[in-house]
Formats: structure tokens, C-alpha cells, sequence
């Protein structure tokens, strides 16, 4: 019993801070809640129960499984779902239609032929890469409602009014969830996607800043490795979170303007950015691995050597992070090109200090990669600012 | 017209490519027309007609949602869907049985309340992620049947035999999927993720044995072009690979034992291959920059500095080549120790190399890291065998 206690003790932590880490969860499930009761009260009042009889389920029905968490997501699917539906409920009485034609044996034949022949090439449709990032739902529901409306079609009498209900009460039920996901705090994917990019591109700043300051300071043993536990993993999520933006991306695509966000808002450039990042990320995770080994130079110049590297990650970092402050803000980036010039002077500084003669006893394992993903980064910096600016 | 018609006949050619590349995919198809066939004649003959009436259009539903490409999707869905409709099932008649005890005025209130509450607190547990992974489809199920049999219950008098029939009918057209997945060509899901493993491995050794190759072969710079072009990209797939091995290694768990797979596969030790597999890429990645260009090094060691670096890279590529067929095969590890060995003794050889006094003029920028990554590369391979070893 204890065990169990504490079991559910903890469940209720991790439930709390899931709420508290992302509070649009909770408002979520509450909207999910308020469109199911919403639609259920339809279902529920004698003349509607007139109007639709058992069909208006498929109000229900459609609530809970359009409803998601974003607008774009649900905006797709009750689209694909609305979409699908008139287009297999026409053909699928075209089917019918066909098939009772043929006589009284041939009939079942013909319908099972078209049932297979139909769910086959649109299951294959599905594996189209474009098709199944936009319209997979869609597809589903159309094999769906094709099978119901040719098959039960046989049974009863009046085909056209099957279709005509399962459509009404989807569109009843698809418009609650895209009115209730639109006007109750809405989540916008693509807000979500701007909020993703600029993080991940704040994240690689503070690993590029706190590696600098690392090898300006040269604080002692203990306190890097306080300090390396904190900010400086966080950039390993970049490295992962490829498929997330291309889900987010393509929901935000569905979704209609919003706050500072117009209809066609050129998604695809953030999908760009993201690729950058990342790039950017492999640079940094090749980097890491020097983040506690001392940089071992000839003496001369080894003071020289760590500040110089010290500042190249700094600056880049800093730009890194001014850019992301004003992606976020959404305006156009202004002491971005500074830091850029400062780490580009540094690099300059470091490639002729490189050149020099003092490298003699060759303990270069450790420092060059430094020289090398800073100057990548550099790079990488011009690009994400070209695209920035393109935006 | 011509247009369309080039559009069709490209449109074919892409469907024809998908097919080849994956005949599996065709299969499927025909599966899941098969299942719906089967399924809508299921509904459509008499005597099974009267036993379940309008309900019988449930197994239909069922078929087209859970049918999915691999056995472990489907069966997960399957489970899934069975199991949330029994539960949702006795929990919504219990719902609805204490609403009607509590007089005509407030049952709807009641009934309403109760659908709010079970539907948010449904919701709000889809978003922890362990649910997410495994269960998330079931928790939808559970959401719609409850709200379904509570909800419904008030117009029909018979809410058991609602219950009932709808749980029959999930169970008809669940097991018609499930018995066609694993009967009819079955797709694994476990198996996919070994092939997919063994082939990220192979992607990587095949980019090491080809940089190791063009610098021990040092082609003319035509033929480094070619070269490049066919097989040295494809390491770049691995670096994002991560998600599709997150949900096969999901799906795969709820696979039954099959062929050299038994039940409990150790199916995270994948995964942990896969993480590693990633970081060499990475290193890969920062590596493939200096594919192209020449390793510069002073005159007197040049030729056996570059036949270094090339034995290494060939060496690591090799013994990541082995191993990507040894787990193909399932066989213990042979050849792997010996190029392991090899490269570890390049690896050496290279680092006594490069404590030489030979290096006064300094274009390091472009060789280092080439010694870095082969000699993160043999740490990454010892980590591999060891967890290969576990398996």
C-alpha cells in the first residue's frame, strides 16, 4: 500500500510539472472537454435526436478524433476529414448505383470488387511522401466512408440520406472543434515552430558563450563542471529535432493569419534555418569533447591562443543569441553584424596566429577543431543572417 | 492536355519507383483491400445482417483504422482499440446507470458533467509521454466509447447490448487485421529496426572506407568527383534517423516472437546502438568537409601521414562494414577485432606521427581533425562491439 502511495504521489508530481512546464496542456484538455459536452448535448435534446437519429454519433465521433493539440493539426484533419467525406460519400453512391444496375448476383460481387480495388490503390496513395504529410488523414477517411456508404448502401433504402447525415453531423462536429480550437486559447503551430527555431538557435549560443567564457576565465576544475552541466548540454536537443519542426511546419501551413503570422508566412524558410542549426550543432557536439581538456599550445603564445579562441565563441555566440532575441521579436537584426565582425576579426587573428612558427612541439589533437568549427561557424552565421534577412 | 498527361505518366513512374523500392508497400495495399473486403461482406450478408444490425458497420470502421503497414502497428492498435472499448464500455454503462438514478431533471446535467471530466482528464494523461508512446491511441478509443455508451445510453433502452455489439464487432474486424498482418507477408516492425541499424552502420563504414580510399588511391580530381557522388552521402540519412527509430523500437515491443526474434528482444539496446551510430555520424559529419581537400603536411611526411589516415579510415570502415553484416547475420562478431586492432595500430602510429618535430609550417587546419574523428571513431567502435556483444 505504501509503494503505492508513493506511486501515485509521484504521478501527481509529474502531472503538475507537465501542467506548469506547458500550461496550454491543461487549457487543452478542458477544450477537449467543453466541444465533447458541447456535441454530446446535440446527440442529447429530443428534436435534434429527430433530425439525425443514430448518425448524430458521428458528431461525437468526429470531436474526439479531430480535436488535437494545435490549430493547423486540427484544421487538417477536419478538412481532410469534411473533404474526404463528400468526395467518397459521392462516389461510394456512385458505386451503388453501378452495382444494382448489374442484377441481383452480380451485385455483391461487384461491390466487393470495388470496396478491394478502392482501399488498395488509395492505401498505396498514401505512400506518396507528399501525400502522406498533408493528406494521410484524409485518404483514411475516404477508404472509410467509400467501404460504409457502398456496402451499407444495399441494405438500406435511402443511400443519399446515409451520406447526406454522416456529412451534415461530421460538419457539426468539425466546426465545434475548429471554432472552440480558434477562439479558446488557440496553440498555433506555427508560433510554436518560431518559438522552436529561435530557442534552438538561443541554445547554440549559450553552449558557443559559455565555451568562450570557459577559456577566457579559466575558473577552476569544480566550477567548470558546475557550469558544464547547466546551460551547455542544452544543445543537444537541436540536434533531434528535425522531425518535430517538419511536423510543425507542415501544420502551420493549415493554419489561417494569426497575431504577427500571415496566411502564406514562408514556413519553409524556418525549415531552412532548422537544417542550418543543426548543421551548426554536429559542428558544436564535434566541439564538445574539448570543452574540459585544456587547449595546449606552445607557452608563448598559449595565453594568446585561449583568449583569441575564448573570444571567437564568444562573439559567435553572442550573435547567435542577439539573432535569436530578434527573431523572436520579429524584427529585422541590428548588432548582430557587429559580434559577426568582432568573431570574424578573431578568426583572422587566429588563422595568422596558426601560421606562425611557435607550433613546434605538436600537442594539436586538442585546439585545432576549436579553429575549425569556429571558422565553420562563422559560415554558418553568414548564412542564417542571409536567410534571416530574406524572411 | 499535355501537361497532364506528362504529369500522369510522371506521376506512374513514381509510383512504380515506390513500389520497387519497397514491394512490401504493394502488398499492404492488397492486404487492406483484402481485410475490407472480407470485412464488408461481413455486413453485407443476411444472417450476420440481423445480428448486428447497423452495428456491424463498427468492423468496418476498425478495419480501416488499425490496418497498418507493420505487424506491431496494427497489433498495438488493435490491442489498444479492444481493450479501451471494454473498459469505456463498462464505465460508461456505469456512468450512465448512476444518471439515471438521479431523477429526469438532472441526468443530462450529470451525464454532461461526467463526459467533461472524463474527456479532460483523458486528454491531460495523452500528454504524459510514456502514455504517448504505447497507449495513446487507446486513450482516443476510450474518450469516444465512454462518451458514446453513457450519452446514447438514454435513447436506446438496451445500453448493454449497445455495449455489447460494439465490442463484438471491434473484436470481428480487429482480428480479421490482426490475422491478416501476421498470415499474409508479414511486416515487422523488429525486423525493420535491425535491418535499419545494420544499414546506418554500413552508411557509416562505407563513408570511412571511401575517404580512406581516396586518400591512399589519390584519384585525379575527376574521378574524387564521381566518386563522392555515389556512395559517400549517405551517412548524412543517419544523422536523422533518430525518430523512425523511436517508433519502430515502440512498435516492435508489441511484436510477438518471429523468426530469429524472440518475444523479449532486447529492443533498447537498439536504440542505444542508434544513439551511438548518430554521434559517429556527426563526427562523420564534421569530418566529410575535408573530403575533397588535400591533406597538407610537411613535404617529408606527407605521402606516409596521408597513407595513415587513409589505413585508419579504411580500417575503422571495415570493422563497422563487419559488424553491419555480423548483425545483419546474427553471428557473433569475427573479423571485427582484427580491423579494430589494425586501425587502433594506425591510430598510433599517427599520434607518434604528429609528435614529430616534422611540423614547422602550419596548415594544420586541415588535417587534425581527420586524426580527432578516426581516433573518436575506434573509441565509438569499442563502445559498439561492446553492446553488440550484449545482445
Amino acid at each position: 500500500p505504501k509503494k503505492i502511495a508513493t506511486s501515485i504521489v509521484d504521478t501527481a508530481k509529474h502531472a503538475k510539472k507537465l501542467g506548469r512546464d506547458d500550461p496550454r496542456r491543461v487549457y487543452h484538455s478542458l477544450k477537449v472537454g467543453l466541444a465533447l459536452t458541447v456535441v454530446s448535448l446535440f446527440y442529447y435534446y429530443q428534436p435534434l435526436y429527430d433530425n439525425f437519429g443514430v448518425s448524430a454519433m458521428w458528431a461525437v465521433l468526429t470531436v474526439v478524433v479531430v480535436f488535437e493539440f494545435s490549430v493547423g493539426a486540427t484544421l487538417s484533419k477536419g478538412l481532410n476529414r469534411g473533404l474526404a467525406t463528400l468526395l467518397a460519400g459521392a462516389l461510394g453512391v456512385g458505386a451503388h448505383h453501378l452495382a444494382s444496375l448489374s442484377g441481383h448476383v452480380a451485385e455483391p460481387i461487384l461491390l466487393g470488387f470495388f470496396v478491394f480495388v478502392q482501399a488498395a490503390v488509395s492505401t498505396f496513395l498514401r505512400f506518396f511522401p507528399k501525400i502522406k504529410a498533408r493528406y494521410d488523414y484524409g485518404m483514411l477517411i475516404f477508404i472509410l466512408t467509400f467501404a460504409l456508404v457502398s456496402v451499407s448502401g444495399f441494405r438500406e433504402d435511402e443511400i443519399l440520406e446515409l451520406a447526406h447525415k454522416r456529412l451534415t453531423t461530421i460538419l457539426i462536429g468539425g466546426s465545434a472543434c475548429i471554432i472552440i480550437a480558434i477562439c479558446v486559447c488557440p496553440v498555433w503551430a506555427g508560433e510554436d515552430l518560431h518559438k522552436l527555431i529561435a530557442l534552438n538557435m538561443e541554445k547554440l549560443g549559450s553552449f558557443l558563450e559559455g565555451f568562450g567564457e570557459v577559456h577566457l576565465n579559466k575558473p577552476s576544475a569544480e566550477e567548470r563542471k558546475d557550469e558544464k552541466k547547466t546551460p551547455l548540454n542544452g544543445y543537444q536537443s537541436v540536434l533531434t529535432s528535425k522531425n518535430t519542426e517538419d511536423v510543425l511546419a507542415n501544420l502551420a501551413k493549415w493554419e489561417p493569419g494569426h497575431g504577427k503570422f500571415l496566411f502564406r508566412h514562408p514556413w519553409a524558410q524556418y525549415l531552412k534555418i532548422g537544417t542550418l542549426n543543426r548543421q551548426c550543432g554536429y559542428r558544436i557536439e564535434a566541439l564538445s569533447s574539448y570543452l574540459n581538456s585544456d587547449l595546449l599550445a606552445p607557452e608563448e603564445i598559449k595565453e594568446e591562443f585561449e583568449t583569441i579562441c575564448g573570444t571567437l565563441s564568444l562573439e559567435c555566440g553572442k550573435a547567435l543569441n542577439e539573432l535569436s532575441r530578434d527573431t523572436k521579436k520579429m524584427t529585422k537584426p541590428s548588432g548582430v553584424a557587429q559580434h559577426i565582425s568582432n568573431a570574424k576579426a578573431a578568426a583572422k587573428t587566429l588563422n595568422s596566429l596558426l601560421k606562425s612558427d611557435l607550433w613546434a612541439d605538436m600537442e594539436l589533437l586538442d585546439l585545432v577543431p576549436t579553429a575549425t568549427a569556429a571558422s565553420l561557424l562563422i559560415d554558418l552565421l553568414i548564412c542564417t543572417e542571409q536567410i534571416y534577412e530574406a524572411v
